[in-house]
């Protein structure tokens, strides 16, 4: 079976068309990059709604997505509900990805990232991770997440997943 | 119209009359030199009771505060009770600004400040930090988080505050 | 009165007997070298059950233990439930050492470091830390947070505690 993954940008003008989203693909880009074991993806695009990314996510998690990402919706201004919605579906936080996602974006000269509550999380047997918008940012907060991303779905119960030595180094611990 | 920031004082001692409100003063001096935008300062001492957090800034935020800083009760003694406080009032909490408060403040040679569970957030259209109560430490801590606050005061829906260049580097990300 | 510490070895496994439990005598090993004073060890061995954590937790805190190091149960697979025993149990959780924990041990070199859950906090006057199963892991978190143990103890309202300074560096601040 392919392994699935799911993508879900949270913007309210991208999910009236307002304006292309441009994050969503630019994620699956990344990933298919990092990853060598063929996945399917399923993008979506919703608006800044606690309801809808609560929606999205569990249905994405229903359909057995090993890794769900998302982008957009984490600042502190006033339509940004993503972390709201994280609270209510993720059974368990990790706060391990939003800290190191933080002081990746920090070290990259970017003091505003102490702005973004990204988080990640498990819901069934996927790894939910909150992503920033800008493609600049996706690549560092993955880069600074993504060795430990394959093993942490192979422990949430997901299929395993190869990354691309030449781009990516997976990282698994002896037992 | 000229902004507004409130400095709540969190001591029992200190609202009792023991010893003076020195962290409060403090940080009024701090953020005259940080900031170039002249603004309103109001300050308040008062005790280590939950509550009295809590309606103290509800208020300064509901009198239209850009920025709201606390000082004391953020440790793990008993009567330490500011993020008990600050989660009955944040609508919005924003970790990194805890995380890296306690990072510099560890950097700067200070093991003890894991101790700290400061945090910050949003209150209406406020933002607010917890600071600790030591000169020296107020600083190392908004050294690391001040180039991100007029931007993140933006964000809510407060006014413009620009820094003094000479001190302090205000970063707003370009959109 | 000799202070007495609790260590919990959280483990389906151990607590059926079918393995050994290591890392219990193993923190058992590190706090009696990093300790100058001399305390009183109690050790268990419990399932991975949240009622059985906070069970174990509420019963070393009522028996006056300064510290309660737990190990194992942090991780994001299904039978990992430290950290939801955690947040039934802590009155204050000190979000710093997780954050410095994780951040020593993928300094370590160890990237699956942010799948780790661990914090830790008070109850009672007893401090409770999630620690690691691994022996080396133990160390490097250890290390990590061990110079503040012995103040946020006393301020807990817990025993004097001393450092062994051949092998620690225990920080009190000056008033």
């Amino acid at each position: 079976m392919v392994p699935k993954i799911g993508i879900v940008t949270v913007s309210d003008r991208a999910s009236r068309g307002i304006y292309e989203d441009v994050s969503g693909p630019n994620i699956e880009t990344v990933l298919r990059e990092y990853l060598a074991t063929e996945c399917e993806y399923e993008r979506v695009v919703i608006p800044d709604e606690v309801p809808e990314i609560v929606a999205s996510v569990r249905r994405l998690a229903g359909q057995g997505c090993a890794l769900i990402c998302t982008t957009g919706g984490t600042g502190p201004a006033p339509r940004d509900v993503t972390p709201e919605a994280m609270r209510q579906v993720l059974e368990k936080e990790l706060p391990g990805f939003g800290e190191e996602m933080r002081r990746a974006s920090l070290a990259s000269g970017v003091p505003t990232a102490i702005l973004s509550r990204q988080t990640a999380g498990i819901v069934g047997k996927s790894l939910v991770i909150n992503l920033p918008g800008k493609p600049d940012s996706i690549r560092v907060c993955l880069d600074a997440v993504f060795p430990a991303v394959p093993y942490c779905i192979e422990l949430a119960g997901g299929p395993t997943l190869e990354g691309n030595p030449a781009r990516v180094k997976v990282f698994r611990p002896r037992k």
